[in-house]
């Protein structure tokens, strides 16, 4: 059995996230049935990150094990050649036989983008959360700050989940602006169901003056979802990298 | 009657093009919908160049006639909270009562993007023609200054065009390459139908190195559409602005 690891890149908008369901289109499902016709058999699609229904991917790193002996380059031009034209396989390569997208992951990056433009950029309604009202960028940096490091983050869990540690180590957590967007840039080991959704809800709270830093130190202390800001829309979000 | 310009941007992915239809969305009609609850009467919207459908407009130019004397900031606050997410009204101003977004233009200017990169952006695919393979930029770039100039343009006319003179003055015209993308920006008078597209399709030919800057030349010169090349399809084309 070969081990092939791909980077894939795609839209997430008209997908209803990465897990295959009952119905409905999602990413492991196109991809699975894409590879059923390249491959010849039926494989199992396993992701570093199990994106959300309308969450993107610049960088999503996926494996699957085949007995197919498709050289990796007619693979690569095969497979997007079947794919529709809002999932890209970037790069394919044989990985080791114990290589899994998601258990041997050691770090994802993630970026959410906020546009503070007052009217909404046609161009960018898909591809970032419009909040139409500025924020205070500074604010909001010395508040990701304070996220940095190994911590219970229960407070920025979405509702559903049942993992049995809610601790995290987050190693990069900033914040950063270009003309009218705002862009938050997190880094870590792990990532709670919506942790960083509701990160950002909670520092466009700070952004927009609502909350301080302090503020953010307790609903992370207070370790109850209610207390950190709402869930952000998916479309901000962007699955940036996986690092191994 | 009060005479009100407004610039205005959108995603032409989902639009059947500018011009009211009788069936289909349009922007045109999108538009006098939401007019028509705003204003409270059926206006009439005139653009300073009619998209074809899928093509993107950044700065396109309207102006309708309205008895309402709703102030204007409040309209653009009301007009852009009834129109979808693919339509924006970036600004609002009342004009003289002579203007008219069409007759009244000196200058348009289009851009036609073109992605080079060898697999498909999903990011990009409603946004950009994608060519997936390299460009000689520069000789594109001395190819589209023979365009430049008062010229017949019949070459680079579609099909099912009924206007009467077919020279069109264009004022600049010039190709850069940023990353895997290549810009062609073109500035002019006026267009013919396709015009834009079928410069594009027929740079591409010149980018491609299957034809240089004399078949250019040649292909201007014989007023004759089946010289030129192929129309590029319309969603790498953007009207950028125009100048009154």
């Amino acid at each position: 059995m070969r081990n092939i690891k791909c980077v894939i890149a795609y839209d997430g908008t008209d997908f209803l996230g990465w897990q295959t369901q009952a119905s409905g289109r999602t990413v492991q499902g196109v991809l699975e049935d894409a590879l059923a016709t390249i491959l010849g058999e039926r494989v199992r699609v396993h992701a570093a990150g199990r994106t959300d229904a309308g969450v993107h991917a610049l960088g999503q790193v996926v494996n699957f094990k085949t007995v197919s002996s498709i050289p990796v380059a007619g693979f690569l031009r095969g497979i997007n050649s079947m794919l529709a034209h809002d999932v890209t396989v970037l790069s394919a390569e044989e990985a080791a036989s114990d290589f899994h997208a998601r258990y041997s992951a050691k770090l994802k990056s993630y970026v959410y983008v906020i546009d503070t433009a007052p009217q909404k950029n046609p161009f960018l309604r898909r591809y970032t959360h419009h909040l139409g009202a500025p924020l205070d960028v500074e604010a909001m940096g010395r508040a990701a700050g304070i996220l940095c490091g190994e911590h219970d983050f229960s407070s920025f869990m979405g509702a559903g989940s049942c993992v049995k540690s809610h601790v995290r180590t987050v190693v990069s957590s900033r914040v950063e602006s270009r003309g009218s967007l705002v862009y938050l840039w997190v880094q870590g080991g792990g990532f709670l169901r919506h942790m960083v959704r509701n990160i950002a809800g909670t520092l466009i709270l700070v952004g927009r003056g609502r909350l301080d830093s302090s503020g953010v130190e307790r609903i992370l202390e207070g370790r109850d979802r209610s207390l950190a800001g709402p869930t952000a829309p998916p479309q901000g979000l962007y699955l940036v990298s996986v690092t191994y």
